[in-house]
């Protein structure tokens, strides 16, 4: 059996979406890590009434463990150790030491700003007085901002942490040592978790193919399946504990037969970091028009980009596309921007320009003006270079809105530059 | 008083965070508008049990809509809609006129696909037969993609929406047409919401005028407050009946009195927004080199951006600085490329090379690795240079990782741009 937890995350600007929340699928690779299964993330407002019910919820639904985010900030909206307190029946206390420690954190960091807008140091110590608050009995986590966390021992054991990621996530690591956690994941069942992704499959095809190895693998139902499309990618992630391994062994082997072709990595490797490995020891130029930079910003996401990035070209104008990548005005008088020549060209400009082996040029209609019945918005050329291979063109027409177009734009063009890497 | 709502999102994808939520924020901000209080949204897997516990819960937290979105796909893990009903306590029936609606949108779809990965037409149409079962009783709204939406009556009122956000989107302004949900909303409140946006000021300086306001300002209490900081922009967000203008137009009063200077927006509008008019009339080039495009892209956002951006260089390599922006490359030696000679030089080169009259130019260190004790990781440079006026030049240390130093980079960018072009 499972060791089973739950997350609240608290803020009314997370709540109303204004900011999205990035703890919930952190701390839940987390517990996945751990072996722990987590069933519920909810979310709430700053209202000490709203989060007191989440907590009763998780409680009443039994889970061992629940990890709170958000709310230990110096202003009157932030409420949660105060709510955690009463949820656990404990008195809050001041604690003096912390207090101490957090006024030494915070001196230095006053210094930062200046001028009209500066606060004073009393009115901050004032401020952060508050967040030396702590539940009777609780283990304290240090600050690594200035809000500490706390972990409050019980069935179930609270973790609180604060709201900001690079906060919360040393922070974790830190809570997790405390015995308070490792008493209330005691005796967790460890799961294995693989994934498979794919391009250029629809889910009812895979819906089809998972049908079939149902009938076929003895062992099926042991096997967690689900099943994820996002961006023309579809995910496809299976949870087993260790003993059902054969059975997902044989889905493996069913995945492979029907779609050897679409599967792009059988261990959950993004298309980011297997373009990063296919790209060491070339060099890359990118030529955009209407993601007008998106690709060249992701492939310099992976640390160490600059190995195989040279740099890249956003001809968001004709003018642009003309000047700056050597593309024949007179090809884009005759085919228009968005054209399969005029994507060529815009790639050998990039390869030229740049001194690059490898090119990657994108020329579409994002919309929402800019569409023709010949060329609907949607409409995206591509072209992948190699100074030392074939060039490969395509035309898609991509469903969505402005933003979806080009951001589906950067992952086809990231697909067809692995196909073109990983046959070449 | 206000009618309350709670969401359901369900799918283990977006749980385990392998998917980002987009359909929780965006019902918020409808919810807003119609006046409806969010009081909660709930993420579970695709298991039912979890998705029934949540709608229990919702409806013991006396909400009086509940919107769920997910798990109305073709495939076995996509179990909403029963789920729902069971809740309801109502039976689940197929509606053959609907299965052959859903028929209809399905046979042209599958010519996109061919080859060894298609699947065949019968096998397609068994899997969306689910589709085509519904409560009993319930208002069926059409599907815009192949997964119909419901609206089931009662207390809670509950809307069942798909989980793709295109298809969400209009389906749920035919779901706020129906008698169903028209009946759970009346007698609501309607609130007024502003937001105030500042740049450059912390969140305790923050906290200390807001203390002093509500020493200052009698109806204080009725204006509900969230702060938040993000990206090094602090926003605060005011929520009150419409008798409590007068309060509000108060504290508008402090915040502009004390910070003046942070304050770029008091309707919300966004730096982005607030640029792409300020740019209007002119041309502007990018130079980036940490942020790899990330600027220009964003300046590419907002619909008819063509309208000012005539494009940018990434460039990268040291290479590229010299051979796309004519920096000398003495200068990159002498004073490295990360300095502010080369982001000036950088600037002035996407002016000249883009016949542009605007540029930025962000050169920087965004990690892991490449820092040194005189510029430690998080050093950015950035120049921005107006044809018909000043140049600025800025030197900043950014917090966090290489994701962080980028993305903050470029909202640092476009806040130096802004101050440029409305004092300019």
């Amino acid at each position: 059996m499972s060791a089973r937890a739950g997350i609240v995350v608290t803020g009314t600007e997370v709540l109303t979406g204004r900011v999205a929340d990035r703890n919930g699928p952190w701390l839940a690779d987390r517990l996945l890590e751990l072996g722990v299964e987590l069933a519920h993330i909810t979310i709430c407002g700053d209202r000490p009434g709203d989060i007191e019910s989440q907590l009763r919820f998780l409680a009443a639904e039994g889970v061992d463990l629940i990890i709170t985010s958000g709310g230990l900030g110096p202003t009157a909206d932030d409420l949660t150790v105060d709510t955690v307190a009463r949820f656990c029946g404990r008195e809050i206390v001041l604690d003096t030491e912390l207090e101490a420690r957090i006024a030494d954190i915070i001196k230095p960091m006053l210094s930062r700003y200046a001028g009209p807008d500066a606060p004073d140091l009393e009115t901050v110590l004032a401020a952060n007085r508050k967040q030396a608050m702590v539940p009777a009995g609780a283990t304290i986590l240090d600050p690594v901002g200035t809000a500490p966390g706390v972990v409050v021992p019980g069935t179930p054991t609270v973790v609180v942490l604060p709201g900001p990621p690079r906060e919360l996530q040393p922070m974790w690591h830190k809570a997790i040592k405390t015995t308070a956690v490792q008493e209330a994941l005691a005796g967790r069942t460890h799961y294995q978790q693989q994934m498979v992704r794919m391009f250029g499959l629809p889910e009812s095809g895979l819906a089809d193919t998972l049908r079939q190895a149902q009938a076929a693998i003895d062992d099926f139902h042991r096997l967690e399946i689900t099943t994820c499309l996002r961006r023309g990618e579809l995910e496809i992630v299976t949870r087993y504990e260790p003993d059902a391994a054969a059975a997902y062994d044989q889905l493996l082997a069913v995945l492979r037969e029907r779609h050897a072709r679409a599967i792009f990595s059988e261990d959950g490797s993004r298309i980011d970091d297997l373009l990063a490995d296919l790209l060491t020891g070339r060099q890359i130029a990118t030529a955009e028009s209407c993601t007008a930079g998106l690709l060249a910003g992701r492939l310099a996401d992976p640390p160490g980009a600059s190995r195989y990035l040279a740099g890249g070209v956003v001809s968001y104008s004709n003018e642009a596309k003309v000047e700056l990548l050597g593309v024949d005005a007179g090809l884009i008088a005759e085919h228009g921007a968005v054209s399969e020549p005029v994507a060529e060209a815009m790639a050998r400009g990039a390869l030229s320009r740049f001194g690059a082996d490898t090119a990657v040029a994108i020329t579409g209609i994002a919309g929402p003006g800019g569409g023709t019945p010949e060329k609907p918005v949607g409409t995206v050329c591509f072209c992948v270079a190699l100074a030392d291979g074939p060039m490969v063109t395509r035309t898609t027409r991509l469903p969505g809105e402005r933003a979806d177009v080009r951001e589906r734009s950067t992952t086809v063009a990231m697909h067809l530059l692995y196909r073109a890497l990983s046959t070449g």
